[in-house]
């Protein structure tokens, strides 16, 4: 009979890379000094993932999906309600939610995605955007900086339309248009709601106080993703044990309290650049004594990737496996497993479809010869698997899965 | 922003193999001289791939299908119609094709399956062949040598009979046989066709005058493969890209025809050995400035498979290797695959279950240590997967994959 414990999966966000000039022709993580990692790729067994399926440019949702157990091919229905989730916005069946940003638009063009990353008086922004049109309710709540989510409540809405977010800098916001012909009508609503909200934002005196200060104005709502809630079952239901995260990106939260999952909320770790590591470690660590699995997420590693910064890359990881230490004396009780959702290569700044690393350590497993935490030497390792693996494999070695068959 | 590339997809058919004697305990590949491909692989990624899944006995067809996006377990109907569109035979939907062979039969059983390879007077034999009986429409058209295709039309006809080729000589033609009782009276009227042709072919002048000559008449139609046309989306429409093909073999042409993607022909290369490979790769190259997808298929390595010869096998893979050379110079531009469809052990003289090694090579890809493009360097190389990945990761590198998620 083997024990049961506790999982803790670690997913450094877009950790996966590929080699850069800059490091020797080494990539982030195999120039980095990361001892700890290092001692569980020893201890455990090691190989590479793919994130959904061999060539899959994966999502940074659709991979935490798979993850957490739930195939995207099956669930996933795009971002934006995790978004809205994810700061705590009202939402029900047929809802339709995006993600949204704060920009700046001069003379009909996004001149800034970010509205120079605005962060005073996003609320009153949100707040005046928040209208009525006929029998549409749109509802808009700010997130970190620029960031915003967009819930509209309504009849047959439909989630088959595009963004108005172009995407890149320059050029106008997009009409949002039909993708199907049952989106007719919800393309329309949403052209007049854009509409509308220029003309409020242009005037509200957020902006106007922003423009005297010489700062460029949030005059413009850049909607993108748009979905419905999915049906899904629990995280328990699903699963058959009880699940905790500690993240800090709210869409991550949103999605983990969709799946009724615990959140633990860290002082300091908000899903950037020198977040709290070491806090969120000890705190997962803390609540693997009360849930069966705890899932981590640090998002400093994608950052630096897609700002296409090696070096903060290779420093971010160092920082991180500072970190890990604690989970070293653990193994008799915890199964860790640690990996990236995606890659995000700074060559790319962007997911690309290369397989991530894995390595998993609890006391007692088949170890393989790997040494190394990297790209490279996981080649060498026991394992080629998916995302949609990764929670057998650990309920497996937690002693936690049932026998298919007898 | 990753710059958008074309994509080369070589497929060596029958590529794979195990060692032989001969070769020092080598395969085929292993053995050859094959710098361009070693090149590849230093710099690309490499792996196995097994055809359809592990353990699978994959056929040219099947594995084509899904290394073009297409599941077989899904799409594939049996290969008769492939070969029927390859001759630019007339089909329409609830028509049933056979592959056929022009064989001879001597007192009731099968001496040669190929007529002597008989390759004159094939089209009068077919032309005499295709008649009606009844509501049935059944025509016959010739190939290279003694291969044929057999088209028929009529009501409720079934795929689900077996073959009148017994698939080895010294045996009779098999009665065609119902697989399922829906296909009763398809098999009535195939057996009353099989035995009126016999008596059509044995008074023919073509075979009396072949008995004159000393030849073996091709007085028998060994028929197989029975299938009906797929309802399948074209190329583009199911991978968003255009597609275009250099490929000898007549069914390969067809399959592609039947996808819509453009068939090109080259002077010299009609999928045998001594096949004209360097205008195969040159004419790839070229349709690779029109075309996003170009498939290439070299048939020789699976003929010198299938005759178990392997010293024939490791020279015709170094004469295409040669063949390869202007491939090293587009890696801005093309993203090449090169791999079998399957493995055609001399040993086995057929198609093994075997994985078979696979190489991606274009600039900026993240690289693994394998330096050898070979079955057993492959082993070391990042990659596990299958033919249904191939394309995924192709479009991936190739900068076209849309992100599944955000």
């Amino acid at each position: 009979m083997i024990d049961v414990k506790s999982i803790i999966l670690i997913v450094l966000d877009g950790l996966g890379d590929r080699p850069g000039e800059i490091l020797g022709y080494r990539t982030p993580l195999q120039a980095a000094y990361h001892p700890n990692m290092n001692r569980m790729a020893s201890l455990g067994m090691t190989g590479l993932m793919h994130p959904i399926s061999p060539g899959i440019r994966s999502g940074s949702d659709t991979s935490h999906m798979s993850l957490l157990g739930y195939d995207p091919r099956v669930y996933y229905q795009g971002r934006g309600p995790f978004e809205a989730l994810g700061l705590h916005m009202d939402m029900k069946p047929g809802d339709l939610a995006f993600r949204a940003n704060f920009a700046t638009n001069r003379d009909g063009k996004i001149i800034d995605r970010r509205a120079g990353r605005i962060n005073a008086g996003n609320d009153q922004l949100a707040s005046a955007i928040s209208i009525d049109i006929g029998n549409y309710k749109f509802r808009v709540k700010s997130g970190v900086e620029h960031r915003a989510a967009l819930v509209v409540s309504g009849p047959n809405l439909s989630d088959k339309i595009s963004d108005s977010d172009p995407h890149s800098e320059g050029k106008p916001p997009e009409p949002i248009r039909p993708l199907d012909p049952s989106a007719d009508s919800t393309a329309k609503i949403m052209n007049e709601y854009l509409k509308r909200i220029r003309e409020i934002l242009r005037d509200h005196p957020v902006n106007v106080e922003r423009e005297k200060n010489g700062q460029i104005p949030g005059n413009e709502l850049l909607i993108r993703s748009a979905g419905k809630v999915p049906d899904i079952p629990s995280f328990q239901e699903k699963n058959g044990i009880t699940g905790a995260c500690v993240v800090g990106s709210p869409w991550l939260k949103g999605l983990c309290r969709l799946l009724g999952m615990a959140v633990i909320d860290v002082p300091g770790a908000a899903g950037t650049i020198n977040s709290n590591y070491t806090g969120k470690i000890k705190t997962a660590i803390d609540a693997s004594k009360r849930y069966d699995f705890v899932l981590v997420n640090i998002k400093a590693t994608d950052v630096a990737g897609h700002d296409g910064d090696y070096e903060l890359k290779r420093r971010v990881i160092e920082d991180i496996d500072i970190a890990m230490e604690p989970l070293l004396g653990q193994s008799d009780r915890i199964v860790v497993a640690i990996t990236g959702d995606h890659s995000t290569p700074c060559s790319v700044k962007d997911h690309s479809g290369d397989p991530v690393p894995i390595v998993f350590y609890t006391d007692g497993i088949y170890s393989d010869d790997v040494k190394l935490f990297d790209e490279v030497s996981a080649m060498k390792g026991a394992l080629r698997i998916t995302t949609q693996d990764v929670l057998n494999i650990l309920m497996e070695m937690a002693g936690r899965a049932e026998k298919f068959g007898s």
